[in-house]
């Protein structure tokens, strides 16, 4: 959670009101990530900005809210001129999700070492060990002002300077000394008067990448890894860093250039499509208009340099088009992304699947032990979804994991095991950490991600992209269905060769064909689900019922609910009824109920039968034409005919679209939900 | 759901005052199965009861609500002499759990053939068919009252009787006839005015026994079967019935005795401890004051006889002892049932855990594929609470599912599958199915039960009774603990020749020798744990947040609150926090974690920091002394330090008593939870 910005002209004269829109603009693009508090950090004072070498102090700007609120703050401030121009100049500015201490101005970051602002630092992420660092810290005489994991980074670093051996230390050894006393997630930017002109970054765990906008062309595409260890001594620093510059530019050079580092790409792609994706301990370090990239030691097996990305993405996709929020356009996308999933794998002259990413792994999953799918929240639910039709096909034992819960328990993995990871984002931290954890233990590992060049799509030995498309709403939706059917897509893929299947797998493929009409269908229904919406957004918990293929239908519309509208919504499988939750229904308990004309639809009419007698009225999710079933129901939401195993595709659209109205009627902002960020990076 | 109770005096002179009492009596030791409407079935009129052969009417007595309701209802009827002594008679009585119609007086059972009563039935279990069937008794212009799907057996059998060919049918294979067209799980009891003094009884999938009480010896403990199939013709149906009476009796003797059918023992405990459980099929039919036993088809493998088992239950063992609920009694006597589950078990001297049940099949069991542990609701989190441990001992891939989503799946199952079935009841059931289906397949099955005789501990080949006595209290409770502390034996007794995990498996056994003491310690808490209710019972949710070991606590803590206070109350995976659920959380919103010092001890303090920063002022379960949670909590119960593995035997009492207690300052009937039943017989 929280989004990283930073930004750094060289050469390129900016004013400061400038430099100030660029980094709000490129909060707001990361704000999806988290946004209950942002600040900035930049030059300070109204003195001659073109005297470069004159030790420049650093105003901080933080305020509570979402990065609207600090934009009004900026506004406000009088005593800083607007117009100076800065030849080179670098700010760094941060969106907050909480973890550590409330959402406030002081809890905000930048962090920083000191009443001077000497040292400043944005951080996305949690340090664990953030207690004994300060209580070492305090030992020292350290004060500290907030609440937060990260004011220990500031001080540290800090006392890290004041403490140095060297007095030719640079800003990229300090950074190294400091993150190597750090336990926990984090990607860092810092900023300090001692060091102007100069940014370091680094990650461990969180995401994060450097983007380039130069005018040159640049004269090779891979930054080069400069190690610690291999130096002799720290005076021989200047030497070592010389060489590995980025090809286009050297020290003597003085070429005009911008640098950004952000958490994602959405907030650079409307200045540059040139991308530079950092691992885990990679520190980046811009110093004389230079980058370059370190770390501390040479592994076996590691790349030797990073590769500039060129991407593709357009900017219109992070747009809202003709839409309120970006979760309704995000819904109403469905009947595309969809297609965009299936595109160049689904043939269209045979009914054959290809998921390219896969192919040369194929015989090998065929021959495994069994097949784990192991992801977060909806993510989770997609896996949930598709498992029976997975069993069904593969013929193997299925496994559906929650990263957190998968890592707890510390669960048995095998070399002939394989393991599926599902993330939106491909960063998710648990599922990040459960894909590390099996391919210690051997297990080949698989990718289903939405985002290419993500630690997870990295990391795996193989993957699908779902190719959904950017999601900016923080409650995923169209990511859902493409996760669903890229899982599906797989399941057909893997029983290929099994004629006794044939049949089944083309009635599924058909399926597949007809679905971008049918989501269209279902969509149309939009005007009875907002009705149904002003029912029911009064009430203070909602149970959604159904079973066998439908059961992640319901986890999944609860937890939509959950996220959008802070209503209490559960997900229950009808079969464990009678087990308990029957308890809760009386005529005062909102029920939804899913009976679709599938194996299950006999079981689900007797679960339907014992709601009623309960004097429940349910609202009834159920097949065109079931009149069995709709005479028990207060409101009927009627769905086209789907092969059994894609029905949850259809069925989750009607409660995705439920808890958008309820939280619109509720007056919640859609797109950020109170207490929630898109992309989970922390454990 | 529903108890079925039926008692035929023969010989035994007993006032029809008396028999009316022992049919009350005995609904009520079967209440917890049901308590919504309940009704009887015995000879009407008030003529010369010593006349035997006069063809008698019968007179039916039903009343929604509980059976104090239809013990009020006979009081009032004025028109019935009490006391006319019957020399023979028989009497039916039930109990109802709601599955088709609302809970009235008309759906109550006894159901009826026609308004002169001509045949009555009770019923336990779900008819599915039931459409079919009175759509064809429709055409044939049978009249029906009730909304149940039980009507329709009355209402064939007198058609089947109306229509016979054979006037010399019994009414044994009248029923036969009759069952023969049913789908469905049923027990049934029938009686009727064209064979007064005579009492049919046969099963498919729901329980039921036959009890024996008679002042002379039985010359065998064995019952012979009679199959239909291998008689000439109807004719001779006579001879072979008296092949196979029960040994002790025959036609002609004309000896006093008295039988009894019920759903389970508690409800003839007190008059007799011989019983026989009939099996899936089995007609039992007292005629002349013998019972014999009758099967359709010889089945290859099938037992030829049925065993009179002596019972060594207690009548106290049923009863409430100084408690005013079975449910507080139950998690009172925790201390003492987790002793009897491990008593024999654990050995003294040694550090050593011995199921003799599974010995035979140990060697079986380590060379599997994987373990299964397959159950409904709270049986279900028995093993959620102890896979991880399962994991770490066998080192073997572990799967948990719910009976009915596995069956909804039809999950894939391999001949070198080790399958678990926990049930409290032993006749859940989906478990019963999953069992059935398990089997088929090849697998080795491996029951857990609370109950002897009971289908599952029949038809699996091997299993562990847990011993925590009779559980009455619908929400399960000692039941809970006892399945807990039996997985944990079998995972100690799987890793017994394992020389690295002879440490672990010390400190595990340690661990369980000291629970009997820590259990009583936590129950100290009850004044505290009933304060917190008191500030807690007006409200509308109530979530619970842990991982890890805990994880299944928050699930288990969950439904019970659920099941007895109506209160929607969910348990959270504390992993999950950011990818939903934390959306919930305000400063109103109720919210009980679990913080334990074990390994997921920091990432249980993150959520804990989470939960905070958005104004959550949980209740702390965490261990004694860990002030640095205890900062953040509204209120604390501090738990004795246990083994990470056994902390959720401790940690689901304080939830189990906050049930208890939120229930009864909410009014509500804390054994019988609306809605609910305690041993549930239907899908």
């Amino acid at each position: 959670m929280c989004g990283i910005f930073a930004y750094l002209n060289y050469l390129v004269p900016k004013k400061r009101q400038e430099i100030l829109d660029l980094l709000i603009k490129g909060l707001q693009r990361l704000e999806y990530r988290g946004y209950d508090s942002a600040g900035i950090a930049v030059d300070d004072g109204n003195d001659d900005p073109a005297d470069n070498d004159k030790k420049k102090k650093i105003r901080i700007i933080k305020k509570r809210g979402k990065v609207n609120a600090l934009n009004d703050e900026i506004t406000s401030i009088e005593d800083l001129d607007m117009d100076i121009e800065y030849e080179t100049h670098c700010g760094i500015a941060h969106t907050r999700w909480a973890t550590h201490g409330v959402p406030s101005a002081v809890n905000s970051h930048p962090q920083r070492s000191d009443t001077d602002n000497t040292f400043v630092v944005i951080h996305n992420g949690i340090i664990t060990n953030y207690k004994d660092i300060k209580t070492f810290l305090e030992s020292k005489k350290y004060e500290f002002e907030s609440d937060t994991d990260t004011e220990v980074i500031a001080k540290l670093i800090k006392y890290l300077y004041d403490n140095r051996e060297d007095d030719d230390i640079t800003f990229r050894e300090l950074v190294e000394d400091c993150v190597q006393q750090l336990e926990g997630a984090f990607a860092l930017v810092f900023k300090s008067v001692h060091f102007p002109g100069e940014l370091v970054a680094t990650r461990r765990g969180s995401p994060l990448l450097a983007a380039i906008s130069a005018k040159t062309k640049f004269n090779t595409d891979h930054i080069p890894i400069t190690y610690r260890d291999s130096r002799g001594g720290k005076g021989s620093v200047k030497i070592e860093r010389a060489d590995s510059m980025v090809g286009f530019h050297s020290i003597g050079d003085k070429k005009e250039v911008e640098y950004f580092f952000a958490s994602d790409a959405s907030a650079v792609i409307e200045y540059t499509n040139r991308v530079i994706f950092l691992e885990d301990n990679d520190v980046a370090a811009v110093k004389d208009g230079a980058l370059s990239i370190h770390r501390i030691k040479r592994e076996a097996g590691g790349s030797h340099s990073r590769e500039v990305h060129t991407l593709k993405m357009e900017i219109q996709q992070i747009m809202k088009g003709n839409f309120g929020t970006f979760m309704q356009k995000e819904i109403f996308e469905q009947p595309e992304s969809v297609v965009n999933t299936m595109r160049g794998r689904l043939m269209d002259n045979e009914d054959k699947v290809v998921l390219g990413g896969l192919r040369d792994h194929l015989s090998e999953i065929r021959r495994c032990r069994r097949l784990l799918f192991i992801a977060c929240g909806t993510s989770y639910h997609s896996a949930v979804a598709t498992r029976q039709l997975l069993e069904e096909l593969s013929e193997l034992p299925v496994m559906v994991e929650l990263a957190s819960d998968f890592l707890d328990r510390r669960t048995p993995i095998f070399r002939d095991d394989v393991c599926f990871f599902i993330s939106q984002s491909g960063e998710t931290a648990d599922t990040l950490m459960a894909l590390r954890y099996c391919k210690e233990r051997g297990a080949l590992t698989v990718g289903i991600t939405n985002t290419v060049g993500s630690s997870i799509s990295r990391e795996t030995d193989c993957g699908v992209h779902i190719n959904a498309g950017p999601e900016i709403g923080v409650a995923s939706t169209k990511a859902y269905t493409s996760q669903f059917i890229s899982l599906v897509m797989f399941a057909l893929m893997i029983c290929e060769d099994r004629i006794s299947m044939t049949e089944r797998r083309k009635e599924i493929i058909d399926g597949l064909r007809k679905l971008p009409d049918m989501v269209r269908e279902v969509l149309k229904m939009d005007d009875e689900i907002h009705k149904i919406a002003q029912e029911l957004y009064q009430h203070k918990s909602i149970l959604i019922m159904g079973r066998g293929y439908n059961y992640a239908t319901c986890l999944e519309g609860a937890l939509k609910i959950k996220e959008l509208t802070y209503l209490h919504s559960e997900g229950i499988l009808a079969g464990e009824l009678k087990h308990g939750p029957l308890a809760l229904v009386d005529k005062t308990m909102p029920v939804i109920m899913i009976v679709m004309k599938d194996p299950t639809y006999t079981k689900c009419q007797n679960a339907l039968q014992q709601v009623v007698a309960r004097q429940g009225r349910p609202i009834l999710i159920c097949e065109k034409g079931d009149t069995d079933s709709q005479t028990h129901a207060s409101r009927v939401l009627e769905m086209p005919h789907m092969i059994d195993c894609l029905q949850g595709i259809l069925t989750v659209i009607p409660l995705q679209l439920l808890a958008f109205h309820i939280a619109v009627l509720r007056g919640y902002d859609v797109d950020c939900p109170r207490n929630l960020a898109k992309s989970v990076t922390v454990e």
